[in-house]
């Protein structure tokens, strides 16, 4: 987006911001979706994707003119104002500075790195390139997430002195992707969302973890050095503590819940009932649960979605930035060398790693 | 319970009220259970009933000297102060005259009559008696009840426009039982209470009532020409709109619910769950229901009997007086009459009937 | 949409069904941004109003080029292959007439009208066309109403004997809508989802009812003859019983509740909280309510578009045909009739009219 | 109890429990209301409390003759056969021993004792007397509690692998009370129960603590070294995982709920609800919390207390042994080192100390 646009948007000329897409596969296609029918100043230019099935469906179903095989070609068109990166994880470092030195505004999908020197890579090629860098935690963007947020922030609860947060997946992920180079393993991978609402919410920094984790229910997880279920207890800056409990195996459903309890009152967050049916009979009462992430966090995608392209257009920061990318790794990094080391450790530590 | 106690009672000496059961079955034995284990100013005496059987048990169970197989030695005793009928409603009437006569305050079982004649009747001999007359309409010291009562009365919903109100049971009652003759009918035995809470909740007579009914789920009643659902519809005298639903066949478990809707808010009393246990499975969640109504009214049927007691020391009137039981049946007779005709009843024609 | 579309379509080309938006009001909004974003298989082509403001702001968001401030030349494109007719009810006959002759397919948003002669005309304008004509019961798509209906149909409740269904907003309508001409008066206008849904899920007509209602809280409806609340019982022909209530001072939120009682369970759809958020402090448990039919049937109207192009697509018979269109409205009239004239009035009564 | 009494009640003959209570101040209460009314084979004989006020107040409430000023002459009563330890824990210990020389059964409020040494001590002085211990781990009788228990040995929700714990007061105890050699501290003190059904409901010994805690909302606790706020990580020996949150600033209510998460479903105890009733406004839903332990736990002291006379009847061993005290006790006092030296610690470590 040149300052040209900016200056046509401020006088009332409709101006779209032009989207590129890189990366179609699961997660891309929620992304593509939205693009396609919720976001009315963005325009959906192109698709990038190394996986020629990918690029085929995705292009037809939204009917996209211009499909890349790699990401170069995409970043070189002019009409493409921002990215959307929503490739596997070990290839974000590589993209984020493509991104940048094309000039490109850029959305990554969580997690933006699995180290902090990535992150800071990624923050520093942002600054030098003057682009709009937002990261994917799209709790930021859910009302229920965002109500409690507005609640503590105008101090109904006092002083928030306790956060609970649960992550629950239905099922384990797949082997390859559970593996500890590829997803940062369970406490990382699953844990960083949960990581990144304790600062948000408490208000305060992570400076002390310590986890807990074991393969319980899908031995053939240890194939693959991964786990199923963990348990992260926090300190924060201000004296407050906080613990994160982590399942692959909440076969009933997806469980997202946080809980802040503050001096003066608790917030809880979540809620399992998908579909507002109660069924009575001599069983009792009984009632679906939500399926997955997306009838969960639907609305939560298209938000950050929306706020990304409002973002650009109002050039004000965005909700999610690399900084705070960079300290829930920091704590998913120190959560996972706590469950390895089997000890408490500080996030001094973590930092410490970086020079 | 004589002035003398009263005084004494005043200056600290421990007076107890003497307190006589006549009918011991199943609602009986209830009344005996809190009689002898939770009611601290008041003596158990003695127990009155034509079953030896259910003389035994009782007496056996909550260790009472005095048994009787018929009303009247029990009501000679000098040492019982008060009488609790619970014995079936063709008997009210003449226990009722009996326990006036002698001198004995009485709390009687719900319905006290099935006619506004022995209602009348009833109302006359206690007021001629100087006695107190406590009718066990038991929602009236329901938590649930008495706090959607204090809300009401406090402004919180502004003007009550809509009373609902659903009554259901797990099951039917027995044949014998159901019969017009014994029980009024299901409309009047089961909707009583619906018909007492409306008065009081809505705060205005009940004046027009129009009935449906049927036998849809257990053909045998029709042989006692009884019904196993229904629904009333009510006009109250301030204009608000009000119905209450009945069914023999929740078979999901005891379902007693009310609903007043205002100008300003609304109240809805009533639960389904017993046990605060959710069980989260891939079937979805489910908890239990509440089995049947000694788990839901067990605090309230205690309530109203300690509440009786204390009426009869402080010499107050009580919570439930025979001109709410008269204007309930008032309302139960109308409703049944509809039934009957299938046409709208206005309640003045009832009240005419008494003439 | 022509033959040979339908045989393209079966051949594998794409094709796309050209739909018109026949009225832009506050209802047409809502079915301009469904078509705009969430329907892939339908082309956005052109939008009628007869008010130019409506008509501007709907093509500018929507980016709509054919705009005209009358629906006979937007009938006239041969691009249009069916509309949504999305006008005061007063207007639809005449554009159901219009759009049969064009060869349109048609969605109608409820009421299809207010008198059995309109849809009767409308029914036969559909069949002598060999039109598909779709009613906007949004109901049959929303997810809580369609499971409880697969369950219905699946026996697991038993045999429904007793249909219960509330419908609340959370404030009045304008005055100049609320006149009985405009809208058939708060019975037939809120009641008629209500009445649909009644014959849906109890499978089986409704033969008799008998409303009430009162205008208790808005005292300025009673100048265009209007109530704000009322309470319609329903008997259906295979006996079981029903009853609707329905307010325009719900100020809490928007409360649509069913229930259906059968022999063997229960199944209730409706749901108060929206965001999954509870607050507890010193006052209690607090959650919030859900602001109004957006929130609820949003997902509902999105889906009832879409299948409605896929029948046109898939020359299959929509969920809600003029049948049911008309069934519905023949209870609206007979519970009005019951409120006017402070009777029972059977159904048979309505048909009757007709000749 | 002696065997002869034993043998008579096999034949028939009516014998009763004669039990003596010691410690009649807040929980003696307790249990003396339900010694009078609720165990109608237990006869409350006798008394005894240092404090002359408590002792006037309880014999005065519930009718009791026979009050003494100290423990000894009650336990040499013959018609004594059980006792109620209900006195502060710093007691506990020399109290045990005396009631066990003296041959009675004793139910002993939790916590037994506040050392592995003490724990032992009570053991072995009861299984030399011969005579029944239970402990008053009251969730062991709730509902709520027993259900869960039920469904997790039925197999219910496969292999359970994680536990979640929550207690929570509403406001902090006294500072009197709080002081680490009387309470043993808030980990101790307010965990135990939690340490406890971790051992009960997970079928596993816990191997491994780490607890954090913070003193963030009562200022005036750090003046007796005791925190408000901590958390508990645990380790179990079947490689489970859980923790604990504790607080006393729950200022909304008392909250207690446990969660087990099992390999194929899971369990959630707990509710905030106590009177069903919900309030609806513009400030959205609300219902009333439970107020403390009394409104929460009432029914499980009743059951415990029923199920030690029970024992001692049928001679069974009761549900909550000594042995299970100790390893709670084991829990609490590595929770608390935990806590203390900020590392995480060994149960093994703690056993250890013992020798």
């Amino acid at each position: 987006m040149t300052e040209q646009c900016v200056v046509l948007a401020h006088h009332g000329v409709r101006v779209m911001i032009g989207v590129g897409l890189i990366g179609a596969g699961r997660m891309g296609q929620v992304f593509a979706h939205h693009l396609a029918v919720g976001i009315p100043d963005a325009r959906f230019v192109a698709i990038a994707d190394t996986n020629p099935e990918n690029l085929r469906e995705v292009s037809a179903r939204f009917g996209i003119a211009h499909t890349y095989n790699n990401s170069d070609e995409l970043l070189a068109r002019d009409d493409v104002d921002a990215v959307l990166i929503v490739t596997p994880t070990n290839t974000h470092a590589a993209l984020v500075q493509d991104a940048a030195r094309a000039g490109k505004h850029f959305f990554c999908e969580k997690p933006l790195a699995l180290s902090l020197q990535e992150c800071d890579a990624a923050i520093e090629a942002t600054e030098r390139a003057g682009v709009t860098l937002q990261v994917g935690f799209m709790r930021h963007f859910d009302p229920a997430y965002v109500a409690a947020k507005e609640k503590i922030d105008a101090d109904m609860i006092g002083e928030p002195v306790m956060y609970k947060s649960i992550g629950r997946n239905p099922r384990r992920t797949s082997l390859e992707f559970a593996a500890r180079e590829k997803s940062g393993g369970m406490i990382a991978d699953m844990g960083i969302h949960d990581f990144d609402a304790a600062r948000w919410l408490m208000r305060s920094e992570v400076t002390r973890v310590y986890s807990q984790g074991a393969c319980l229910v899908y031995p053939e997880l240890r194939e693959v050095n991964d786990i199923d279920n963990a348990l992260v207890s926090l300190n924060f800056a201000n004296g407050a503590l906080g613990n994160v409990d982590l399942s692959r195996n909440a076969v009933y459903g997806y469980d997202i819940r946080a809980e802040v309890l503050g001096s003066r009152g608790s917030l809880r967050i979540g809620s399992l009932q998908h579909t507002p049916l109660l069924v009575l009979t001599t069983n009792g009462v009984t009632h679906d649960t939500i399926p997955y992430f997306m009838e969960r966090f639907g609305v939560a995608y298209a938000a950050e979605l929306r706020d990304f392209i409002a973002c650009i257009f109002e050039q004000r920061p965005p909700r999610v930035s690399g900084h705070d990318a960079r300290a829930a790794t920091a704590i998913a990094i120190a959560a996972t060398r706590s469950f390895d080391e089997e000890r408490v450790v500080e996030l001094s530590e973590i930092a410490e790693l970086r020079e």
